[in-house]
């Protein structure tokens, strides 16, 4: 697959559309914002807009359905919700039912996408800086944790703060938070520095998702926002039907990583 | 003096002229930048100046005379520099000689001026984002150290950074990284976080300029390039004469601390 890591994200969508490509795609089509994925019933969507716009750290909103039905995303580009998806997740009542390539025998006409900023920008923001991003410099992914943060509440939508977890030198930590900066659209600056246990994390060795990383002698660990929040939401409201991506299956867009900066 | 600390910097500058106000500058004609100053034989400029652009953060240069003998500062208002700072300190070949509240008898027309930006103004930055600057609710000198950090050499200019602490709550640290970094003409982001002795502090709680502050259960330390980093500089390279404001008694300016954000 290494030949598909330079092309165009509408290439590699027409890849994951027709079936020819259903892994990670971390590294793929570089440059690109890639989102995280929730679909609701339209009944839901209010609440759930809600939960985004209270909790934009974990769940910054890059886009959704001009109307319930509608599989496109235009401002993202070209995009057929249905198959752009290498791997989708399939929740029914709030538990994880079954995972699918493709979700058109699910599709109707009230359903509504929301596309979510995902912590691929900013980790190419980082190693673009020069600074060693361990999940990647190992080749695993990112170490995530349940913290005891509470997100406010929209509804039925709640629950505690998911975050990931990036060690660094103190210098280069400093400057990862000023790079994460220029990027609320994808998480943004860190929300925690330093001690696990000042957010709940009971060992930093045991993550609740993804891998375990080496934290090298001074460095300092970095927490932020993560994407697996609103899943986390979406358990806690089990509405009867919620479609997500499978993690690091995401939707590969036409916008810019630097179209999100905001200076 | 309570009355004077809403006038403007020119008047100010007026009362300091003329004897009137001999003391610390801190808190006086808020939203103003107030400067580390610097005078040397025009023989010691270059060599200076070539440090100051090597070492930008703890040496920021704002402004710097146009010719040798001019005690103007066009670009920051009407200043006279022989007269407009409350407290001189006088070294002789890098030895503190003496103080004086005006340099007009010193005063030749081979002296040079270096105003460099000062902790003031990004102090500012915080208090007004509603973060506590320990220094400034303790009432005290802000706590500076010596540390390891070698600056780079220019000349007969050298020595290890000097910095200065505040700690803050994780989640206030990230924000003041944030703030700090918009001032780069003051010092901008922290050059360190967390543990002291990364950086050859010995002992936190024992500065070697300034005074102690307390830090909180749960607080991290972030270490600023401190303008005293010039001063030891200045001892190192020990030139016949050398002329800096007493610490805290600066040059008030008439430029505004917003001027200075980069974004």
């Amino acid at each position: 697959m290494k030949e598909l890591t330079n092309i165009s994200p509408s290439e590699l969508r027409e890849h994951i559309r027709t079936g020819g490509f259903t892994g990670n795609t971390s590294g793929f089509a570089p440059g690109f914002v890639q989102c995280n994925l929730v679909i609701l019933p339209s009944k839901w969507a209010a609440d759930f807009l809600r939960f985004c716009q209270a909790n934009p750290k974990p769940c910054p909103l890059i886009a959704c359905s001009a109307t319930p039905g509608d599989p496109g995303l235009a401002t993202l580009g070209d995009i057929d919700i249905r198959r752009d998806i290498p791997s989708y997740r399939i929740f029914r009542d709030g538990v994880l039912a079954e995972e699918r390539s493709d979700i058109v025998e699910l599709w109707n006409d009230d359903l509504m996408t929301f596309a979510l900023g995902c912590s691929f920008s900013f980790e190419e923001a980082l190693i673009g800086a020069g600074l060693d991003v361990r999940n990647i410099t190992e080749g695993v992914n990112v170490p995530m944790y349940r913290t005891n943060i509470p997100c406010e509440s929209a509804g039925p939508f709640s629950g505690n703060m998911v975050v990931s977890m990036r060690p660094f030198s103190p210098a280069n930590a400093i400057r990862a938070i000023q790079i994460c900066s220029r990027f609320p659209a994808v998480h943004g600056a860190p929300v925690h520095i330093g001690d696990p246990a000042a957010i709940g994390i009971a060992d930093i060795n045991t993550p609740d998702y993804g891998d375990a990383v080496s934290i090298l002698d001074g460095e300092i660990p970095l927490y932020w926002a993560c994407g697996v929040t609103p899943q986390v939401a979406l358990e806690n409201a089990a509405p009867p039907l919620a479609i997500t991506h499978t993690p690091g299956c995401m939707l590969v867009t036409d916008k810019r990583n630097s179209e999100l900066a905001v200076f």
